[in-house]
């Protein structure tokens, strides 16, 4: 019994957990996983964690826990338990094919904005052949990137080798290819007044709460335009909107909110140019988080370090 | 009056003439441009047409006509006239503008294939959080570029560097970074069967009129999808249809038709997996334009050879 080893899972509900048990049988046949409700029964066998948002107290419960593993880019859902035991080290998934879909989506979104898809969407929806001549090409709009982690990294690279050109904004000072580098807060303002379309990839902490809302936008130049895709506390929603229909800004991309999902009554919905997705930007599959975890358990084991740790002091 | 040098136009309606007057005014003082209806008037002192769609027999009318001028990347609308001076050079557009263009609309188009981007817009216009993981990464769904001209190759480069395997089918074999070559119509059937996601930007010619239809389509693995972006004469709208009712296509994203308008009575408009766009895939800019004929005209009028002219073997 001395070599057992057994992870708690609370990610993606029943369906998710049979499909998490089956990419780790063919990953780590020893490692045993246990479906969160179980674990909560058998608090004293659990040695790891892959969790999303565990319910409060929950990870504080189990005497045994050595790593907890975010089931997402993100590990803001897990950092909200009160009772989360701090002294324990807190994995951020970081894997090439998230930052990759995230590329992805947020090239659709910026190209989705240049062409005027809403504008699109919306006269197909009414049989509407509403020819129009869309003014900008890539290389007019300048994209501003926060955050220039890995998803930050691999979207300014994307966006780049479609043409247009990019700034980054991140707390340290960067050296991207073709990227121009700003840094920390001071430097904020003259990123925004430089930014056609502002692409928000932070990570979700106290400093980066609402960083968009009205006083950061109108340093943005007028008809710029926003791609939310980090977390829902980003942006002030109310002042987005505002913004949209006040004209500082030409349209907006958003596909995460606080809180989610977003209430079928809310007007952005609705509006001719806003396009709203379910916090779809990038979920890389579960067999492609698998294998991080699996690599990161052998190393652990291996008394190797933790990949890609949270730092309590940056706050992400 | 020797030096006098007269251009029709017909192109973008009176709208579109003043904007093309004001662009070579300052490209090409001494050019005079007249109206279309005023040019039908005085055919004696045309030297130079830029048209789209000129009604048959009209060219023919204009006897010190030196050179015609499409005024888009086709000239499929100046070759119906069945009274074309064949003698004549016919210039195609050919700007990097127009290929950047064509490559983000491209990008965009397969980018909401990747991200099904209809389901979300159809979600969206009833205010639903669809949830739904999308199961493709670019690097697993390889697109087939048919037509490697200026349009084509530009588009096949922007995917390559999204992350999407790309393929070229051509007339001609090409030796494109990271783009594998097909060349005539024995290897067609090679190039579908590899193809996921097929994009075409073809000329209208005779022999690529009605390439995409119920059998090229049964070429294609099951699920992929089309993205028709060269001309409406390129595809059989009821095969493409039924290929997605009958699930052989997964998606479609149109933007040409035959004719134009797509009546608003057409089913394709309210297709659950199809995007229907009004002909916008790439127009460039009037100064874009301008600045390419006013260029040619400078290197003829030197004795020099006229760029990207119409092949009449060829076709296109
Ligand atoms: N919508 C979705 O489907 C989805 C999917 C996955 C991830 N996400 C979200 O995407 C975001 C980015 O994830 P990631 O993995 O790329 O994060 P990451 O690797 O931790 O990168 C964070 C970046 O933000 C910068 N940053 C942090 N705090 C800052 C501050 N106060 N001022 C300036 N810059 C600051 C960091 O600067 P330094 O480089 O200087 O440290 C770094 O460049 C997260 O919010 C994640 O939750 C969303
Ligand atoms: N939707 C829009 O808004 C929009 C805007 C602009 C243009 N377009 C359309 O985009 C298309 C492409 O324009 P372009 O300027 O790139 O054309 P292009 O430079 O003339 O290129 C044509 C390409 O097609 C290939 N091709 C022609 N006939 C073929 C055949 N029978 N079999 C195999 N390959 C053949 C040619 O092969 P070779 O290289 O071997 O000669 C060439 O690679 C045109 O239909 C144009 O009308 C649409």
């Amino acid at each position: 019994m001395a070599d057992r080893r057994v992870m708690a899972v609370k990610s993606g509900g029943e369906a998710g957990f049979a499909e998490w048990r089956d990419c780790f049988a063919a990953l780590d046949p020893s490692l045993e996983l246990l479906y969160w409700d179980e674990a909560l029964r058998r608090p004293a066998e659990i040695d790891y964690a892959l969790v999303w948002d565990p319910e409060p107290g929950a990870l504080a419960r189990f005497p045994r826990l050595r790593v907890i593993f975010g089931s997402g880019a993100g590990v803001d859902g897990i950092l909200l338990d009160p009772d989360l035991p701090r002294h324990l080290p807190i994995v951020r998934m970081a894997i090439p094919e998230a930052a990759q879909r995230m590329g992805e989506f947020c090239c659709w979104a910026v190209l989705s904005l240049l062409k005027e898809a809403r504008r699109l969407a919306i006269a197909q929806s009414k049989g509407e052949w509403d020819y129009f001549e869309p003014p900008y090409r890539a290389e007019m709009r300048s994209v501003g990137v926060l955050g220039l982690g890995a998803m930050g990294t691999r979207s300014a690279e994307m966006l780049r080798a479609l043409g247009f050109p990019v700034l980054g904004w991140s707390r340290t000072r960067k050296t991207l290819p073709g990227v121009e580098s700003f840094a920390g807060a001071a430097e904020l303002p003259a990123f925004l007044a430089r930014t056609d379309i502002l692409v928000c990839l932070l990570p979700a902490t106290p400093e980066t709460r609402h960083i968009v809302r009205a006083e950061t936008l109108a340093m943005l130049p007028p008809g710029a335009a926003y791609v939310g895709i980090g977390r829902g506390s980003h942006h002030v929603l109310e002042d987005v909107l505002a913004a949209l229909d006040g004209g500082r800004l030409s349209g907006a991309v958003l596909d995460v909110f606080e809180p989610e999902p977003l209430p079928a009554s809310h007007p952005l919905w609705r509006h001719p140019r806003a396009i709203v997705t379910p916090h779809v930007a990038s979920l890389p599959t579960r067999a492609e988080r698998a294998g991080f975890v699996a690599r990161a358990i052998a190393a652990f084991e291996r008394g190797e370090p933790l990949p890609n740790l949270f730092d309590p002091a940056r706050g992400y």
